[in-house]
């Protein structure tokens, strides 16, 4: 909930923009480094969710490493002054270059999707005289109870190496000598909000973890992946998403050797509430179907998630207090699908208001284009208010 | 269907890339000329489809106007040579610097969307001391049979003043100085492949051109929007829409004074498929569940409809013509919606092949996004292969 005097403030400032309450972002991360810290756990920060570079510097300051999906990321990891060391480089589809660059860097490890991919990596790493440090990524085919579009872990993704094809991907390791096997990613999707996907996947873990190590393979860590979700629908309640069960889960259930690491990432419940999109009311108006509508001057452009995953974020008028209306909250773009919520309630907007979408901080600037010829959303900090 | 020659230059080029044949999109633009000539009517590019500089300048090149939905837009179009007055401004949500530069400019016309709307533009104007030149853009209620994200002339839709309302804005119209209501506008979705909702458009707009003349409304233009559909299914069945048809079914069954013009929005149909997105093969895999999974180098980064509309591109190997396959195409982005297409069949690709996904040259690169840090896609023009 935002204080009168930021309220205030943010009526001078060109919409729409990206609000990040920047204590609110340290207190997540102190609770995260005290929780995991508790098991000895190491976390990496997804940085696909958000790479504001406010956010990233903030994140650093807490000593975490970084979760990265492209070269570009990785790049701009190293540049912000990460170590090397505390990069690690997954995604389904890295380029040759992409690759040669993570060698080169002599990032913490690849997290290693397909058969193919080990092959590349490992020719890679041979011309360059260098040994590649390599996590395998196996689909656990956990069933991660979440919207589809971000589930990752069951048995038809393309994410992954799959259970089925282990046995035949660990006899074929021994020929790459220009990898070293180190560890085993796991991650089974986004905006989990129950224990029990978790739960699922430390058996699976347990089991992987098991085979490996019966073979003969000496892994220094897993990585469990991330997936915590987040209170979408009341914000305020759960400002700060519970790492203390998260963690314990995992402490509880792995059943693994005590010297090795177990790494995670975070994305969005490091970052999602800390983040809140601030868009104008342009206009009001009435379909004939009897709606009313707000039509605002943000749009899919600045937030697709409505748009892409039916998402919901929770609107706030910032401007009033009183009599509540049925509203549908419009973006400017011409699409039918730039609404950012149909039917919801709230003191009526009127032209002048600000509306904020709230829990906006993942996945919100992060996936901004310039569709309609828009500019990108721009970003202001509680700390500069 | 691409020639051997380019086929063997595009190898050489770094993907992911949008490929424009300016041939078919030169042989496009004539024919719309020719077909609409044939009845006097005024084409509008709808530069939201693909705001490509070398396409727009193409456009430019044929004379046509630009039906705009920013100021960014508009300024875009100003600036690149196109006379004002050849310049329409639509869009739900034009904020008041939008406005004001439009009116500066002095536009052919703002089509307004609300009654609010009429308000706002009519202030400025008069704070400028100026007169704006409006259309009204009524929501004809027409079902344009079309995907639910971007149908927009339905009764509920966020688009238009609604047609119930007609009456209570024209009453009002008189105490609007500022503005001079020059014509009507109707825009009832996109990519519809039917004649009939156009014939049933054609009905409306003639109810309503009936009924402003009838109130003593010097109405000197109508738009009627465009939404002529492209064929995504078989692109070489049909390159260029059938254009003399689509003119010929307003010329039937449009019934209006000789003397007003009627003008189009045409984007997709006009730069649909003389684009597409040339993509290379990174990895082959199989899931879980036994599919073959070919990870491409492009994303939805690049190209988000399918993710976000379900939208089918068809897809060729460029490489090979030998065996086919049954294929799950998948692009680099950490999400499981980031899929091309699943289970076509096509020549098996393998790694370094180079794929195409077809008629991406409207809403492809004006939809690309950042995602993943990933680098905006680049162009790649016929005329320089």
């Amino acid at each position: 909930m935002l204080s009168r005097r930021i309220k205030d403030k943010l009526q001078h400032i060109a919409t729409p923009f990206y609000l990040y309450d920047m204590e609110l972002l340290r207190a997540t991360l102190e609770i995260v480094n005290e929780e995991s810290t508790r098991y000895g756990y190491k976390v990496h920060y997804a940085l696909k969710a958000n790479f504001d570079k406010r956010i990233f510097e903030t994140v650093r300051g807490f000593g975490m490493g970084v979760d990265c999906v492209s070269g570009n990321e990785v790049k701009y990891a190293v540049e912000s002054g990460f170590p090397a060391s505390s990069v690690v480089y997954a995604g389904v589809g890295k380029s040759d270059d992409e690759i040669r660059y993570g060698i080169e860097q002599g990032i913490f490890a690849f997290n290693c999707e397909s058969r193919q991919e080990l092959e590349v990596i490992n020719g890679i790493a041979a011309e360059m005289g260098k040994i590649a440090n390599v996590a395998l990524r196996i689909n656990p085919d956990v069933d991660p109870q979440t919207h589809k579009n971000i589930s990752t872990g069951h048995g038809d993704s393309k994410f992954g190496i799959s259970y089925k094809e282990v046995e035949e991907v660990a006899a074929k390791l021994p020929e790459l000598k220009n990898i070293n096997i180190t560890g085993l990613h796991f991650h089974i999707g986004s905006q989990i909000t129950s224990m029990e996907p978790f739960e699922n996947l430390c058996k699976r873990v347990n089991m992987l973890y098991g085979w490996f190590t019966e073979r003969g393979f000496t892994l220094t860590h897993l990585n469990v992946g991330g997936g915590l979700g987040i209170n979408y629908e009341n914000p305020e309640a759960q400002p700060i998403p519970d790492f203390k069960t998260y963690f314990a889960v995992f402490a509880e259930h792995l059943d693994i050797d005590p010297a090795i690491e177990v790494h995670f990432e975070l994305g969005r419940s490091l970052v999602g509430q800390c983040g809140e999109l601030i868009t104008k009311v342009l206009y009001n108006k009435v379909t004939a179907a009897g709606s009313n509508v707000a039509i605002v001057d943000a749009s899919m452009t600045e937030l697709i998630r409505p748009a892409l995953y039916q998402a919901h974020h929770a609107i706030e008028n910032l401007n009033r207090n009183d009599e509540e209306g049925v509203y549908t909250i419009a973006g400017t773009v011409c699409e039918s699908s730039d609404i950012f919520a149909k039917g919801i309630t709230l003191p009526a907007p009127q032209r002048g208001d600000l509306l904020t979408l709230k829990t906006a901080g993942a996945y919100g600037s992060a996936m901004a284009s310039r569709y309609n010829m828009h500019e990108l959303p721009t970003s202001v900090y509680s700390d500069d208010l």
